[in-house]
């Protein structure tokens, strides 16, 4: 059930765009231990002054590259977190050779009341999942 | 208060649109017992390729008319939840012909303090709600 | 570490949407007392009818310059979120005259497990922040 947002500046082509996603499924599946089929991502494209995304005074440098991953989950782990981010950035850089310096991720908690994934029920209410 | 983004995939009208926001606010009006005016809806547009929406094993298949519903408001209780869930459903496949499977929903809770409608006032807190 | 969304119709220049963005940041750096390179922001621009943004019958008007913002952020005081409310309506409306009916403020909190700004660590676990 993450529902992932991924806010990058415009010029990649479709097939990058895809690899990202492909990618970063891959990850979540493995680190948060969710079924294959539980793959919720949407993608914003924006012009470059429309993200500004620093560092927190950190060091690091971004390019246009930078990929900003916003995750609506039920809670996990911080160790299972831990894995995602690292896990991520090396995929990323290991296949389509992103900066790690270039992913930020923010996550936020919600509850399994809160979700609906299609028929309007609560599949986490009535037991479905 | 809550606040709604719509993501969908490219291709409807302006009519179609506006009328999957009308009957959306009808059936949260309805199901949060929320005033009238108590409207936020936010519509992202996206190339198909910028939205993979799978269905966690359940056995939907999502069609392009795929809409996914983000919500951010104060608790409300499942049960309310729930109902908002169903009646959504029900209404955007009677007025729209919208296949329930193409409906999904996620909901993050926030409380009274996290709102600033104008003014630079917290309304909740102000006691002007 | 506030990441901040900018829901607002199109129609601004890149310098107007600019100045939006730095008067916000110089805002939530004074009421948060964030570091200065505490910025991450993110701009939306919409045709008309993709935002219909009321009032809760508070009795506002809106315009088209209206501009939603969301904020994700680990948790502050109710003081400090409603200075960072008054501040930033004044200073826009005094320095890009924005109304102060048509600025509008939601927040969501997470914790310091849920960011990594980069290269794949969890930046507020591993005391690097």
């Amino acid at each position: 059930m993450p529902l992932i947002r991924f806010d990058m500046i415009e010029g990649r082509t479709e097939t990058e765009v895809t690899k990202i996603l492909d990618i970063s499924h891959r990850v979540i599946v493995d680190a948060f231990q969710v079924p294959e089929g539980d793959r919720y991502q949407i993608v914003h494209q924006h012009h470059p002054y429309e993200m500004i995304i620093k560092d927190t005074g950190l060091g690091f440098k971004r390019s246009k590259s930078v990929i900003v991953i916003t995750i609506t989950t039920r809670q996990r782990t911080h160790e299972k977190k831990e894995i995602f981010y690292e896990k991520l950035v090396l995929a990323l850089k290991q296949e389509c050779n992103i900066d790690p310096a270039d992913i930020m991720v923010s996550m936020v908690v919600n509850e399994g009341e809160d979700w609906s994934f299609g028929f309007g029920k609560a599949q986490f209410l009535t037991g479905e999942l």
